[in-house]
């Protein structure tokens, strides 16, 4: 289809570049109470319960829609109707969390940080020990927003001390960094098809555990988003209870071939730390700076600021996306600033032309 | 990718068989914020407010997920809080609305028929003549249960007559069966890509009244449910909220050029009768009954009674699926029954291929 044109790149957040084999998949109808695609669905479930360190201890629950929706079923099927959940928040898609909340009707209370600053493990502590009513502490793993790597392994000791739950919400992460949701204890991871899992985009899962979710009947105040509900049909027929988006779960099947032949989260982490690594240093020889400081930094997307003129973010913009390379714009509520992302099904000779056409248009 | 095995038919109510040329745009990565992207998003919109007739008075929000999730969106977001909304039901698509509401927590009385007996408009007008406080009348045009056709033009008439709003899951019958939002006052249309409009799954979308949407914000207690916002959303930039399925909307927008080049309405509704007529004159000949009488019937989905011994639903579902043709299980609650669907990108060949497949099995 596209023999005459350059490969594209989305250096995104998603969705993201997927490869040749994820999307010929595509091309394939299935009928949703089939044997075979009742097969791909338990399967996909095991292997992205497995990814997430839940095997034993934890199940997948797939959901039609974006990864959004994901989260909000989380929250709307595992916290209970009379919780109190805790938000951790430094960045957009916190305070996502706490939207939803707040039109679910469920009791929150929002700690927020600097959108440089992680979530700071001692502060909860003091928290969760001065409130004993919140249940359910959530958290975002890598803060899309900035770029930020929470440290939800700290956090996670500390909810498990205090004896509470924890909702992580690993969207951009899942697949690129690792996390045990057996040995966290976590409740629930929540992530989607098409970011580390370079599948298209068009499913939601979150990885629950399965003691919390079987006692978590009737808490979701909508059918569509009820984890509880689609559980239960996944046991009793293996089937999705709405439509699924057929193709795209066999697309997500097939990427998670890929990633198993990759090496799995050890080997996919790795590509994004050396694309981000090539991508950091490409940028900072050209004059650009980083928002976050390298510490605080996860290798799927970089803020960098808007150096001010002669730069300007709509032309650079554009001259990328002629030569096929789409970026995208800052979420930062403080500094102008814009981002790219260093995941996806692309190479170190992609990030090469990237950081080609880049310097290309700054010397111009 | 198939050359070597005949062509698959779904002859249930979805997944459908889609064509090549659907199947042949997904191959190709989206930026969700690119201006193509945005192209594609606005054009989708028009075109689908178009079918439903609503060009100048509504207004089409598209939302990832199923079709189930474009329904429960609709009720979130439209009805108002202190709303009351009367449901005529006479299958299962109409009591899961009854369910979406009770969730949510808005009033709701379900006035239900037997799933062979069509909603009445003469006892419809009673109730809303009886009842001042309904707000709202809510109605499925083909339920899918059990092939019927609801009459909703004679529905809508004492609707608009009572200066109540109404809105119409047309889930399968979209694309297929005309529908007239402006000239009928609906306040809105659900339905899906992957019904008549012959897409693949993955892409929901509401056709709603623009002037009652305006003063709609807040009522959905969903975040990722919310109509208006994403409403909102696209009037400000023409992006989705949330990642969208970008080759699944895509796909969308091929689907309705072959839509086009068919003829629109008429001439798929058309097909469908012939697809229809020939399935039920060819199970005729083979012995079996449609469980709808005629004039009951949409031209979308057939429920046959099953003949009982020694006619076995199993091995003749599994001989239809090892010949490449799906079709489905009954959903009726009181008889035992199967149905076959007459919709999808399926043409005469195809409809006669799965009868001589069914008379075979039936003469062993």
């Amino acid at each position: 289809m596209h023999a005459d044109a350059p490969r594209r790149l989305l250096l995104t957040p998603g969705p993201l570049t997927t490869s040749d084999p994820t999307r010929a998949v595509l091309d394939r109808d299935w009928g949703s109470r089939d044997t075979d695609f009742i097969e791909l669905t338990t399967r996909l479930r095991l292997r992205l319960t497995a990814i997430a360190g839940g095997t034993g201890t934890h199940e997948t629950v797939l959901l039609p829609g974006s990864g959004t929706f994901a989260v909000e079923a989380a929250l709307q099927s595992l916290v209970p109707r009379d919780g109190l959940v805790l938000l951790l928040v430094n960045g957009a898609y916190g305070r996502r969390m706490a939207e939803m909340l707040r039109r679910i009707g469920r009791l929150h209370v929002v700690r927020e940080w600097a959108e440089d600053e992680q979530v700071d493990a001692g502060e909860l502590d003091r928290m969760l020990m001065a409130d004993a009513s919140i249940t359910d502490v959530a958290v975002v793993h890598c803060e899309t927003t900035s770029g930020l790597l929470n440290p939800i392994e700290a956090v996670a000791a500390v909810v498990n001390r205090h004896g509470r739950r924890m909702l992580v919400d690993a969207m951009s992460s899942f697949g690129a960094l690792p996390i045990d949701a057996s040995a966290m204890h976590l409740t629930a991871v929540m992530a989607s098809s098409n970011k580390g899992l370079e599948g298209v985009p068009g499913v939601g899962f979150v990885v629950v555990d399965s003691a919390h979710l079987a006692g978590c009947a009737g808490n979701s105040t909508s059918l569509s988003l009820d984890l509880y509900d689609q559980a239960e049909g996944f046991r009793r027929n293996g089937q999705w209870r709405f439509t699924p988006p057929v193709q795209v779960a066999a697309a997500l099947d097939a990427a998670l071939d890929q990633f198993d032949a990759e090496g799995g989260v050890a080997a996919r982490g790795a590509r994004y730390r050396r694309l981000h690594a090539m991508l950091v240093d490409g940028m900072r020889t050209l004059g650009f700076e980083t928002y976050l400081s390298p510490e605080l930094q996860a290798p799927i997307i970089v803020t960098f600021k808007d150096p001010g003129p002669p730069f300007e973010f709509e032309p650079f913009y554009d001259a990328l996306q002629r030569a096929g390379i789409v970026i995208y714009p800052g979420k930062l509520t403080r500094a102008p600033s814009f981002r790219i992302g260093c995941i996806g099904a692309i190479t170190e000779d992609d990030m090469r032309r990237a950081l080609t056409v880049i310097g290309q248009h700054c010397r111009q």
